[in-house]
């Protein structure tokens, strides 16, 4: 199985190749990719390798099919589809920041337990009420689910997404969910990294950050 | 140095033992805390052996002081003010998303180009313009920068965070930066989180995961 560290790697070269908006550049080398993702040249070239790709030893990858081959890899060609559960501050940011970005991966539903958020339109997604959750998971072909609940509520809330037959979810309630082996959960804890940065940038004022 | 990941498990260690609140208990054995944490018994004794704290082998650690000496450890008293640059929706979902949330950790400056948000206060904090981020920086003694702006410009908004002498930033754009060995940078990737999830749930739907 590709390792999930060459699949956010290829994410983040997609991104990069996508900013690359100069007309007149076609080609890119393997040690310039590297530069701009912070990695290296060797990983980029293995990372590259995965999907089956190869650039030319002379002119490097061409930019925008190197970019189209990691579509081809990393997207499905149906679309796939979201669904995010919690809608409160974080969980409308969420909505905002990802709607209309990737035409291929879409939150395209979102649920909630509070009544007032039935029925509601939020940044392009419709909003229904938690007890519709498998049904809505079946009659969309939902695939992903995003937590934004409170903390108390994760593991609930996990266990009914993996019922509808997710299995993948995007975790963003700090506590680490229990779930089968065969579903995969990618955390991210913002109070966490802010406590951890702030750590770092405090000892660091102190003189004791020695590396 | 301790490891950031041993901060990490700190600060979540510190959010669970929060939630505990159970009167009739006081003491929580470290392989109880261990699997809340999603850790082992052993690696949650290292990281409370870390902040010089012990607990009572019969009864484990008590749940309140632990807390406690893990916040001592975390914290500093005085408190710590972090600088948020670039209030789009993001931006202004993480303000909320922090607002209230750790009295000795704020996000009290926020920062943006557009004159339409100079001076405005959003979920309790002032937005200036960018161009005033060095004089916050000294005035209000902010130690953290958080980078919430598109993508071109997250490595300029890095550096002009680094002169004014902070060195501990959390990064929300979906890009690498570039930054000296003393400043400590945390990338938050929420589209690589999402297309890492998607990707796996895809070819797990596939019968092609095979862990």
């Amino acid at each position: 199985m590709t390792p999930d560290k060459s699949i956010g790697r290829l994410s983040l070269y997609r991104r990069i190749l996508n900013t690359i908006d100069d007309d007149s550049r076609r080609h890119i080398y393997s040690h310039e990719l590297a530069a701009m993702a912070g990695s290296s040249a060797a990983q980029v070239r293995r990372d590259i390798m995965i999907i089956g790709y190869s650039g030319n030893p002379n002119r490097g990858y061409d930019i925008k099919e190197l970019a189209e081959s990691i579509g081809i890899f990393l997207d499905d060609e149906e679309g796939q589809f979201a669904a995010l559960i919690g809608v409160g501050n974080l969980g409308r940011a969420i909505l905002a920041y990802f709607s209309g970005r990737r035409p291929k991966l879409k939150i395209t539903a979102a649920f909630d337990i509070d009544p007032k958020k039935y029925g509601r339109v939020i940044h392009g997604c419709h909003c229904h009420s938690f007890a519709e959750l498998p049904v809505i998971v079946q009659k969309e072909n939902l695939s992903v689910g995003i937590i934004t609940v409170p903390a108390a509520q994760a593991q609930n809330t996990a266990e009914a997404l993996i019922k509808t037959g997710i299995t993948g979810i995007i975790n963003f309630a700090p506590v680490r969910l229990k779930t089968p082996p065969n579903i995969y959960v990618e955390d991210i804890d913002m109070t966490m990294a802010l406590e951890k940065v702030a750590y770092f940038a405090r000892i660091h004022e102190n003189g004791r950050l020695t590396h």
